[in-house]
């Protein structure tokens, strides 16, 4: 049935390297998801180890789906510092060891297939716009609260890379340089110190040490956006205020994204968007207050649909774009 | 010879209604301005009054420049809240009885030829890309430091509109909304409330009413920009403040900007970009601490050379991109 199929069923193999776990599949033209698998991120292989174990696992994919049938190309999500271009993997700091590694070479020639490295919040983007919260909106952001914050911006249905192949780090974007923490990356003050993960953390932290009320009774360590979305449902005053920082920090930032861009809709994604019920409503007050471009109700703040998987059903929009 | 001419000596008529004046101009299709006249705006006469002497002022330039040559088309560049696509001023506030004026409609019938209308910062940016600080930069923004702050957005060579024709609203970016100054807009710490000549006049004010050194001896009526550049120059403490305090601002305003956007420059204009000289450092220092998409020498902060003549030129872009 090969020579008689569409252009429409054709599929594309997708990886997303991240820090903590690589996510592979394979997925359709249109984004949709045909079958994935993961691994935890191996800390101690060198780099050359990983990517053979990621191969393994693609080509297991490929031929569980359908052996006959040949993806036409492969796509790459990774972290950190990355030229998509050039296809490497200059710098990845929750990888250890991954570093000047040319990872498009190397998966392209392991799995005989043409491949394109992309920023993995980029993907992510990709994916929402293609089939998840963003579909139908040509001028989009995607915010991933992860243990940073990352970000993917839609411009004219394209994504964009701007001058340098870097856009869309509102992760440090400067949101209070004065009296804001200071950051892992040594600022002070910036987006995600607050409406990370790991800055939800933090703020949950600071209340604790300051002996305020709350419900959490557990170890300091064991403290994280999820377990705080759980107390927020028992209206837990710690969780409530660090939701409400959280999304009045992100409030300011779509405005002076919104305001910058005038863009339609922004999307939160990542792991710690399971608090967005409890985000969104000062976000959309903060943002309300400062949009100049639109009025409130002519936008949208929507949260993500597809989760881990939207790097994977990016990797299609990415390389649909790309002519395969 | 008007048969034989090329296409490359074609020329526009311009128009930018400014809060303060209006300025009327003939530009050729690279930019080149071939003649300019200018008014002040009245505050009196009704808009239907005010397009009359537009259009008699456009007509004088055109027959005087080359009565046997029609210009191809006008673009107009307005302040305010407009419309682009309808054609339409909206409310325009510092031209008082500017509501609902179909300027599109009313100049072109006036001229007899086709007419575009845009935001006068989005032609500002059109005319420093075309042929001034932005020449041969495809991702550049342009701030207009006026009464207010004011942006124009050149993503790959093209104007930037966004979803809602209104992008790069860049005076209402929040920068501190915590600790900052009321705006004219209601809301707190807008990035011009430390940036416009407004602003940096009352940073000046609050300098002379807490009693610090300074080597202004006027009236606080008769503070503004243009008088602290020239204390600037002897070194007065309340002006290098004063500019030390925007520049750090606008570096704040442009590292979120270049981090979103990966932009390779910016262009400082508007009448108190005169200040340039005094802010440049501080700019530059404070948008290196916080840039992350590029490094600081890779990118470039540039002074407008087009100064009023800017939208006029950009009126020449807007027209050449639009087909005329």
């Amino acid at each position: 049935m090969v020579d008689g199929s569409s252009r429409k069923e054709d599929t594309f193999l997708a990886l997303d390297i991240g820090g903590t776990s690589v996510t592979c599949g394979l997925v359709s033209r249109s984004g949709e998801i045909l079958m994935t698998d993961s691994f935890p991120t191996a800390q101690g292989p060198s780099p050359a180890a990983m990517t053979e174990i990621m191969a393994d696992k693609l080509k297991d994919i490929w031929t569980k789906a359908d052996r006959h049938r040949r993806p036409k190309a492969l796509g790459i999500g990774a972290p950190g510092w990355i030229k998509p271009t050039e296809g490497i993997v200059v710098m990845a700091p929750n990888i250890p060891g991954w570093r000047e590694v040319p990872i498009t070479r190397i998966m392209s020639e392991a799995m005989d297939l043409p491949a394109i490295l992309e920023n993995d919040a980029n993907l992510y983007a990709l994916g929402e716009w293609l089939a998840g919260a963003g579909k139908g909106h040509d001028n989009e952001i995607t915010l991933t609260l992860g243990t940073g914050v990352g970000g993917g911006l839609i411009l004219n249905g394209h994504l964009w890379s701007g001058s340098f192949t870097s856009a869309a780090e509102v992760g440090h974007i400067p949101l209070n340089p004065w009296s804001g923490a200071i950051c892992g990356c040594g600022r002070k003050g910036c987006l995600e110190t607050v409406t990370s993960a790991k800055g939800m953390t933090r703020l949950g932290l600071e209340w604790l040490a300051s002996g305020r009320e709350t419900l959490y009774k557990g170890p300091p360590e064991e403290l994280n956006p999820a377990v705080m979305q759980k107390l927020a449902l028992k209206k837990d005053p710690m969780s409530l205020s660090v939701f409400k920082e959280a999304g009045e920090a992100l409030g300011l930032a779509l405005a002076a994204i919104f305001n910058l861009l005038s863009l339609e809709v922004a999307v939160i994604g990542g792991g710690a968007a399971g608090a967005f019920d409890f985000i969104i409503n000062h976000l959309l007050a903060t943002l309300g207050e400062h949009l100049v471009t639109a009025q409130i109700n002519e936008i949208q703040v929507v949260k993500g649909l597809l989760g881990v998987n939207a790097p994977l059903v990016g990797a299609a929009a990415l390389l649909e774009a790309a002519g395969y």
